[in-house]
């Protein structure tokens, strides 16, 4: 038996799951605060006091997630099993119809100079319809027999590549070709084992197909990087493992593809949260979980600005009034992992939640941050892959246990 | 190396475990408070502030255990690998020798019409009396050959069905035939996996051999329901694993049925928490281990009486003080799962634990409830599977564990 997989049944029920990207800080010598600990967050700490609240832990203690792991054990994947490859985010996240064994691979259109050096590893972030352009040429002049070749635009200098054999046992285990720094020639893609021979094969041999055409296609000539060479496996859906008909409301391309890959709807096309409620609240009658993804705290954060990151919080905290006005059975606010603006990128430090339903204990905590959430929290610290059976626990989706 | 059972040794330690059935709760919106937060419980409480103190988590986050996977847990083994079925349970309950692959069935004797469609799921609670009546009827009536086949009253309308036939290879996976509801006909003793077939077909033929004589045996006729059809394994003991002399003190059933399963020397007879005490007081010099079975909390959760489960928590406050005087080594006190009267059913919600013992950290905290444990326990919140561990070591009855 899985747990909590095989316990599940059906409801009514409405659960909004937001996650704020990023959410966890740490102290900030300097103030003696966290970013939560700093920001006005009024909506938040009166709802934390009448919830279960605690901290998750992403993956392990002093494991920093990328956004894939972050998401997974959030949504109740178990991050270390299914550790997806960042090609295959980039190809899910623009739509691209991935197949059981796919190859896909995350591309930067590089700009290199007369003998092949990296002038500028983003090509100056030139416009999408650039990228489109280099797209197409390489689509037309790359063709590799017994391989289905893909490549498409994603967004300024990125791409994704798809390479599709089924039956020829295409493995991942090619290193990224990007050498990471202006100035160094792109490197050759090495299998860093024999099974994935045959797919650092077929780049090399798209790289001399496509170098020609790309090397003509502007001044400084383009070079395409690749990086995040992954395979595509199907994941069992949120649907089949928890029966739950989920909307995803993202704004980035990414979580729509993490989204994607886990089976759920996604709403195309809300910029901000103003847009994002207003698609919640049209996919109300018609889905079960509401996965509400905000990206600002997790880019300030990166950007390493404090106070740009306790204002992202702040804006968050007065739109989540209109998102509680829709009344969901249960309400999840956390982050897919930490991003303290002290280090300007993710880190491991566990994240607050919270856990709002009517069968909730209530903390009654006076405050939401990290902190509060050690000290007062009624769910302790804990995996974020359990997360999910909580929550199925909460909505009344879940069947007792054994006799 | 398997932990703790390969560290442990015997001493002259005593430890009392006591079970407050469905203990843990959740707020009451309308009060604001756990049962626990608004019982009076000033032994409880003085006993809290000199332990350690915590919440387990039966299964994991989320799921609601049934009394079996609860107790398991509590006494050390893992629920997920140890789900005992219903039927093993219910023949435990009544000391029916069980042997190493029987098939074990609950019973529930319904009433139905003279198609056959059912009337009365509980046949009106017949007395015990009558009950037994069936079972001889049936008894009599039933032959299979190559099986052997007991019946036996448990309680009221329920009883217990032993199928043994060593080296036939019978398997648990026949789905109960109690469709649920009155008006409804009994369901076909359907087998999930082929393996199950011939279990499915020897109750097919069991249904038919009985249906005639107890249609005969009342107006309206009888008919057998089926549930939690389950193989019975032998685990190993807790005298195996812990080389603990286990006392069970329970007043129903089910509990001294857990007991049975684990080895533990059970006491009959004791009604309530005094004749409990008394039980325990007659078994002290040749028991290392009491587990004493307190279940009016959980009654009082299920019928969703809030003031009931109330002040059936500050009864059992009043009565541990005579078990306290008994100077054990170590007292535990917990429940196997929440039962939230709000809810009016088990539920996954940790459950506070007390730890006592001359060597337990003191927590200092002022109350002993979820949200005090939480906030001032020393031990935070941890799976129930663990507690025996902890057990153990206040004990003083594990070796270090390597050099």
């Amino acid at each position: 038996m899985r747990l909590p997989d095989d316990l599940v049944h059906d409801n009514e029920s409405r659960i909004l799951f937001a996650v704020l990207d990023g959410l966890g800080g740490t102290t900030d010598p300097s103030r003696g605060l966290t970013e939560l600990q700093a920001a006005r967050t009024p909506v938040l700490d009166a709802l934390a006091a009448r919830s279960d609240t605690g901290l998750i832990v992403p993956v392990l203690p002093g494991i920093t997630p990328g956004s894939g792991p972050g998401h997974f054990a959030l949504f109740g994947y178990d991050p270390e099993e299914n550790n997806i490859g960042r090609g295959v985010l980039e190809a899910a996240g623009i739509d691209f119809p991935l197949q059981e064994g796919d190859i896909a691979i995350r591309v930067n259109f590089a700009t290199v100079d007369g003998e092949g050096r990296i002038i500028d590893r983003r090509a100056g972030r030139i416009p999408t319809e650039e990228c489109e352009r280099l797209c197409e040429i390489v689509s037309t002049a790359v063709s590799i027999p017994g391989v289905e070749f893909f490549i498409r635009p994603v967004k300024e200098h990125r791409a994704a590549i798809v390479l599709r054999a089924p039956g020829e046992g295409l493995e991942e285990g090619v290193a990224d070709t990007d050498p990471q720094v202006a100035g160094a020639f792109p490197l050759e893609p090495v299998a860093d084992h024999p099974g994935a021979e045959k797919v650092a094969l077929l780049l090399r041999e798209f790289l001399i197909q496509a170098s020609g055409p790309l090397a003509g296609a502007g001044t400084p000539a383009y070079f395409p990087l690749l990086r995040g060479i992954a395979k595509y496996r199907v994941y069992p859906s949120m649907r089949e493992r928890f029966g739950l008909r989920a909307l995803a409301v993202a704004t980035y391309p990414m979580y729509k593809g993490i989204s994607r890959l886990l089976g759920m709807d996604v709403h195309e096309g809300a910029r901000n949260l103003e847009e994002q409620l207003e698609a919640v609240r049209s996919g109300w009658d018609d889905h079960d979980f509401f996965f509400l993804h905000y990206k600002a705290p997790d880019a300030r954060g990166e950007d390493g600005d404090f106070d740009a990151k306790v204002a992202a919080i702040e804006d968050v905290d007065t739109a989540l009034t209109g998102f509680l006005a829709l009344e969901p059975d249960v309400v999840v606010v956390t982050g897919d992992h930490s991003t303290p603006a002290l280090m300007g990128e993710h880190s491991w430090h566990s994240v607050p939640v919270i856990l709002s339903s009517p069968v909730a204990r209530h903390s009654g905590m006076d405050r939401f941050d990290e902190i509060t959430c050690a000290r007062q929290g009624t769910l302790g610290t804990f995996p974020a892959r359990h997360l999910m059976g909580l929550v199925l626990g909460h909505a009344g989706r879940l069947n007792k246990f054994g006799a």
